[in-house]
């Protein structure tokens, strides 16, 4: 029996509110070694008085030594297994536009590409066209009809797009047309499995149809797919953990994530303000708010150390806001740590506050990478923060007797 | 291969004993957030003066955010994986109280309940009826015969008591006849599997002369039966560890859970002194001492703060008696916390010192929660207590070449 079948069993209702708020990328590293991180640089008075109150630990995203993608960062977030419950690449690309993806729809990410004479891939992303040209492109391939299934060719930005089949008993069971290398050509798209022999045909009539739409537009004047996948049919939080929950989330791909595991997603704008006035003005709706701030993350894959720090002081300056809603439980964290001296997500654990009445705070006094190792939540893993709020939320009842 | 298996294959022979000293729901609270904890608050020179010389750390019982009754919470003290090896709640209660139980017997937990004319529930505790009154109707329940089957009705407590069938060939997988919720009948009593049928009929046709009798006792006029089982079978440690295991507890459903995993269980009498009376009488006699202390659980689940340091301070008092016997490996640890606050279980995990000669003490030098976050065993699970007591006894071999 795993962790969330144990969830399952074991929730009980509470009148209680759990916030978990994902500051995406806030892990960070020294940009000289001895140096300090981006957290620890930063000056945090909020959350540094949070830590003092609460339990401290270091979170392992997905495990040792694995720099997760948004996808398995956020579903250990959310108590899922972030190995055992994959999300295509297809998905992921369309989750990422909010496309309201259906269950059956077969999802595959699309790459515009330059092919020669002999049809050889000779640059994989078509010269990076720009993201009006790609959009351009997509309304063309829109026009293309496969009878018996319905096509979405969805712009994402640049070179990239997203492609979704929808129609009765399609199966995602298809092979890659990317070869991942130059000088070959597009790869044969073929089904994986006999039960999804109808679904490569309906794909093949429409690739090919598009392979000679695009024929004259160079440098795009190809296409590759790949990551053919489907809503992988996660259990609701409703029922995993009773919650009724809601994702404040100004990035699309973060509501798809939400959406994925069941939570409701609400109307917010572009900036962390906005968030915590859609947290405020929502707050009597839901048992748990998982509340996303991107642009740690953003500043992190910039490379701008400075910038990150910057980010990380105004989000301290909201924590009041949060906790004058009186949230029973306050988990602070990220799905990963996005160090700016890497300019991208990186393996390295998490610092993580757990606030409640009942958490029996640790010995930290500030909320740092350094100080969360020295606390009683030591280094765990990401999956262990829903039972830990759940607990802490008194919405578990007693395992055996 | 899991845990379990890795001792089986290990063990080898000492002339070295192990103790296990349990404080039972050791783990506490402060009363309000940034005070001390009952072990904080109490006064323990023996016991820091052990975590000095000791390895300490926090073990969580079963799993983060997990709060374990006390059979799953004492399986993983025992190195049993607490989620695969359930013990069903009809076993439990009748340990409770102490019954002989068999290796074929059919348990089951009984409550009395009051029915309305039409046959509704409308208490499911009889108006919690003395405990006098319901060993009077066990009495008369113990009357009904079924041929072909020996029904034992043992008295608990209040309206709660034991039924026990004993015959050839009985299967446990029967459904429960409790509703739990009023305004509806007691359940049909069925099969879960074909191979229980017969079982079912012997159990149907104790209940209906069981619901005859009872007919005219209101409000305890009729009963609920759930949680039908059997003992696990569970390897015994003499096979696990090739340990000669006794078991040392004043309170029965810790024997009887000692003796489920194969330990001997040890007159004594009901308090903690007269517990180490007879630790020192057997002492010869023993590889291992499981000795559990129940009086700090007790005041937890009272809520009594300071009755709980009361015990805490009683319980450091006896340690030098048990350090005088020179146990090579002496753990001190909980089967789960108690929080005063809480007045009940809970999932904050357990301080624990672990100490050998050989232990390489740590850094700790008082025994308390917090303190034990800093040690040297971090935040554990407990089913690793096991392993590290054989090894620290030097009695485990080298695993592979």
């Amino acid at each position: 029996m795993d962790h969330r079948e144990l969830m399952r069993q074991l929730h009980t209702p509470a009148d209680t509110k759990i916030v978990l708020w994902v500051m995406d990328g806030l892990g960070g590293l020294p940009l000289t070694p001895g140096g300090k991180t981006e957290l620890e640089t930063a000056s945090t008075p909020n959350l540094d008085a949070l830590a003092r109150r609460g339990l401290c630990g270091l979170s392992v995203p997905v495990a040792p030594g694995i720099t997760p993608g948004s996808g398995p960062s956020h579903l250990a977030l959310f108590g899922y297994d972030p190995v055992a419950c994959e999300i295509g690449r297809g998905v992921m690309e369309v989750l990422g536009i909010d496309f309201a993806l259906q269950a059956e729809d077969v999802a595959a990410r699309g790459n515009f590409c330059t092919v020669d004479d002999a049809g050889l891939v000779t640059d994989r992303r078509a010269g990076r066209i720009s993201t009006e040209q790609g959009a351009k492109l997509c309304r063309l391939l829109q026009e293309i009809e496969v009878p018996g299934v319905q096509v979405f060719v969805l712009p994402v930005r640049e070179h990239r797009f997203g492609l979704v089949l929808r129609g009765p008993g399609l199966d995602p069971r298809l092979s890659d047309t990317d070869p991942q290398a130059v000088g070959k050509p597009p790869l044969e798209l073929q089904a994986l499995v006999p039960e999804a022999e109808a679904t490569a045909r309906l794909a093949r009539q429409w690739l090919e149809q598009a392979y000679r739409v695009l024929a004259s537009h160079h440098p795009a004047n190809s296409l590759l797919l790949r990551g053919f996948s489907q809503d992988p049919a996660l259990p609701k939080m409703a029922d995993v953990y009773g919650l009724k929950a809601a994702a404040i989330a100004s990035y699309p791909m973060y509501r798809g994530l939400a959406k994925l595991v069941g939570m409701e997603v609400l109307q917010t704008g572009p900036t962390f303000a906005d968030e915590i006035a859609t947290l405020e003005a929502n707050w009597d709706r839901f048992d748990f708010f998982y509340l996303h701030l991107k642009y740690t993350d953003s500043r992190g894959e910039d490379g701008d150390f400075d910038a990150k720090v910057t980010v990380i002081e105004e989000a301290d300056s909201f924590l009041p806001r949060i906790l004058a809603l009186g949230p029973d439980v306050l988990v602070v964290t990220a799905d990963h740590s996005t160090p700016a001296r890497l300019k991208g997500h990186s393996w390295h654990p998490v610092p993580t506050i757990l606030f409640s009445e009942v958490c029996r705070a640790d010995q930290v006094v500030e909320f740092t990478e350094n100080a969360c190792a020295n606390g009683a939540l030591g280094l765990f893993p990401a999956v262990d923060i829903m039972p830990l709020a759940m607990a802490n939320a008194g919405r578990l009842a007693k395992f055996g007797a």
